[in-house]
């Protein structure tokens, strides 16, 4: 089933928290998550003090015209790659002007996947002013178990980039 | 407690259902719900067939930067109204290129409420290619149970204007 409810807005609480005692802003570019990170973001009271919006590039085209994905990195790589993860980070850190960002592409299935490129293959990134990061995860839960376990790690990945330096 | 997640994600079933039998594509711009609209449409197995992608617009300049809403209809009205919600919603529509969006722009507590605009009061939108529609909405629900509401309330009034002329 993967993350709970609960587990998954403890998470976000953590994130908001470290936001606030760096003083970041944050931001989000989703494709296969549809939202939900930045919905679990949004449940906690007061973030709109960090949270400063997102961009939710399903379609391809979507993923070039509003976060800047070259046409290229799609083309060579497809949109489930570490490349376009990448992209839509960097994307959404300069269209939302935030001091983060994080970015997932995935397929949550159940239709979707490949031998190459399997239901459940995601790649989640970061993207700051230091850089960026990118990691890849395949999971073994259904739709909804995948989108819950990719916003756990995404929300996972962001508190480990934040908590580097902090007192 | 608002709606549940069982009757929030049948609503989203319907809106899919709705727009294959249209043949439309879907497109959300969301402000309180930070998300969730867009979450709930993609909990459907099969929806990227007709989701394209979304605005998340939390930050006034982001709704001007991302969904094209003047700055001047944000200093009249303020972020949370009518003429707000229709901005983001034709905004929306144009920058992802689909057939219908809706936006959600509202007050989900529990700070940020004044006399005038209190707590709850959400603006809900819808734009295609017949025009504009909104309605306001006040929820008493807590934060979670406010968003809730509010992205029960924006599918149901897709499914509304998605069911005009339906066979």
């Amino acid at each position: 089933m993967g993350p709970t409810d609960t587990e998954l807005v403890a998470l976000a609480e953590r994130v908001g928290a470290a936001c606030r005692a760096r003083g970041w802003s944050i931001g989000t570019a989703e494709s296969c998550t549809g939202g939900l990170v930045a919905h679990l973001i949004t449940e906690v009271s007061g973030s709109s003090d960090y949270f400063r919006g997102g961009l939710l590039t399903y379609a391809d085209d979507v993923k070039v015209a509003l976060a800047d994905v070259p046409v290229a990195t799609l083309a060579a790589h497809g949109a489930v790659s570490a490349q376009v993860a990448v992209a839509m980070a960097e994307g959404a850190r300069h269209r939302l002007g935030v001091d983060i960002a994080v970015a997932v592409t995935g397929i949550a299935g159940p239709g979707g996947g490949t031998e190459a490129k399997p239901v459940g293959l995601t790649y989640i990134a970061i993207a700051d002013a230091d850089g960026d990061d990118v990691r890849r995860h395949i999971w073994a839960f259904d739709r909804s178990g995948n989108k819950r376990a990719s916003a756990a790690a995404a929300l996972a990945m962001v508190m480990d980039r934040l908590a580097v330096d902090l007192p």
